[in-house]
């Protein structure tokens, strides 16, 4: 959740020149997006998200993004897209950044999610790694397994400071996750980053999936783990098999699971968590000046990957075995 | 810019019970109001602002702020209305904080206000002004004349360590503003923080005032003052005397100042500018945990203070004169 970047009137309406939308109307900062400055924009043709992309987002990755969303527009998945000013053009600038106007979508995120909201996810997520195919852009996702190691080095003594013994921990997760990571699996587009603020319900369907700026080419079983970490934990830090079997069960409905990807999730899902500690882990007490956005606790993702680590084991396992 | 309080889809849904609105169709967090987390809340029904009152504003002080509002809106001034519950409650609670629905009302805020902006953002404040006369509500402004010198004793350290010689300089201001305070000017319900964030825009017209949580009895030019400060400083620390001009000629289009009530601008504008570093050297470093706003820097005021204690004097002592 994000502003970084202020924008004027004069600035707007210079933008807005572009495009043919009509006097601006409403023009508000939103708590929304974590990597970007997010705007609320009106109009008299409609409503639009502007975002102007901060540092963290690289600007060589921008036309694969948005590319991809507005392919995934163009096939009906119900996407935010982005609109293309006068002359054709999606990928603008603003205050000297890149900047983009995109649709505008209805959907509330699902802040506690249950069974339905999982299973309705699922559904979601499915659905966009079929629409995806045949995108012909292309970006390796430079947060994937083999990228692991290497993020961690620098991080040891931060592991360390957060809890003693971690360091060890993970280097002995990183060996475990290198030797047992699934090599094989059936490929494609995949969001990366599909948590519940990410995804908006109407009357408990899913209705859309926005920010797209993990996006990368990697397993596709792979985005399921992301999301079972984030959709199955409870608050409490148990393993919400219910949701997860929801979850699941939601996705197969639209791209049903090959036997191998079904019994490689506790391993994905093992391994996004590490994923996810180690971006938390670097973020950690570092925030951009003037971001109204606190950084994520790496700890929640410790004891994710924690809970991984025990039940490489357990509960988890269940999800692998079919069922 | 707040958002310091997280709501649940279902604890949303149960406060929406007590209204007939429809379903939600979007619930954003939005990055306006630095004393409260506001919400942008669409339901079938239409759009609203969602308000969660947050430590800083009083829960004793809120029915006079909606009946304010209230009393405004039914006079149509174009300003925030409270929308009542099924049972006719306006003030609510929401995860065991006062809240409220509030009416969405469409405009953008000027960042640079010209002239053009100046006046209209004037007559908008003499309207309020008018519309509030009648209105049986009486706050005391705690933040006003008599309450300077006091709020200033425990801050003089930090008034010291901001920039040496200060201490004394604003000891000498508050001294001064005592001697020469009006004491029989016209009273009324003040706005009291009629900033340009506050105040919005359609087009270049004013669409409506939003924000009154700072509203109190007190001198009605007073407000002039505060919005002078708000709204005729460039960047660089000069006073803009035509924006100034812009706005009290548009204030007077709709109630003409009296001669003692001209003369005195300078002065209340000098006022208001101890107000504002007062509270905002208060702040200073000091931020609600998880909040996502900056304290506001104090020294901008500081700056607009001296500005005053030398100019009680030049460029702004015409807008006592007349013309």
């Amino acid at each position: 959740m994000a502003v970084y970047t202020d924008i004027t009137d004069g600035e707007l309406d210079a933008f807005l020149d572009d495009f043919d939308l009509g006097a601006p109307l409403t023009f508000k900062g939103i708590a929304e997006g974590v990597e970007n400055s997010n705007f609320l924009l009106e109009t008299q043709a409609g409503r639009y998200i502007l975002t102007v992309y901060e540092r963290r987002v690289r600007a060589e990755d921008l036309p694969f993004f948005l590319g991809l969303m507005q392919w995934l527009g163009q096939r009906g998945y119900p996407s935010a897209t982005p609109i293309p000013d006068l002359k054709g053009r999606i990928l603008k600038r603003l205050r000297g950044k890149p900047a983009a106007l995109i649709a505008f979508m209805a959907g509330i995120s699902s802040r506690r999610p249950g069974p339905a909201h999982c299973r309705e996810a699922g559904r979601g997520l499915a659905r966009l790694h079929l629409a995806a195919q045949g995108f012909k852009g292309r970006r390796p996702n430079d947060l994937g397994q083999s990228a692991w190691s290497s993020m961690f080095k620098p991080l040891r003594g931060a592991a360390e400071a957060l809890k003693p013994g971690l360091c060890t921990a993970i280097e002995e997760d990183l060996a475990a996750l290198e030797s047992v990571w699934p090599r094989a699996l059936p490929e494609g587009i995949i969001h990366a980053d599909y948590f519940p603020d990410n995804v908006l319900f109407v009357d408990g369907k899913h209705r859309a999936t926005i920010d797209f700026y993990f996006a990368a080419f990697d397993l596709l079983a792979y985005d399921i783990g992301v999301a079972l970490n984030a959709w199955c934990f409870e608050p409490d830090g148990s393993f919400n098999i219910t949701n997860a079997r929801a979850f699941v069960g939601g996705y197969e409905a639209h791209r049903p699971l090959s036997s191998e990807e079904r019994a490689a999730l506790p391993v994905l899902a093992r391994g996004a968590a590490m994923r996810f500690f180690l971006t938390r882990l670097a973020d950690w007490g570092e925030s951009p000046q003037g971001a109204m956005v606190r950084p994520k606790d790496p700890l929640e993702y410790e004891r994710k990957l924690a809970a991984h680590r025990a039940a490489a084991i357990s509960s988890l396992g269940l999800l692998g075995t079919g069922g």
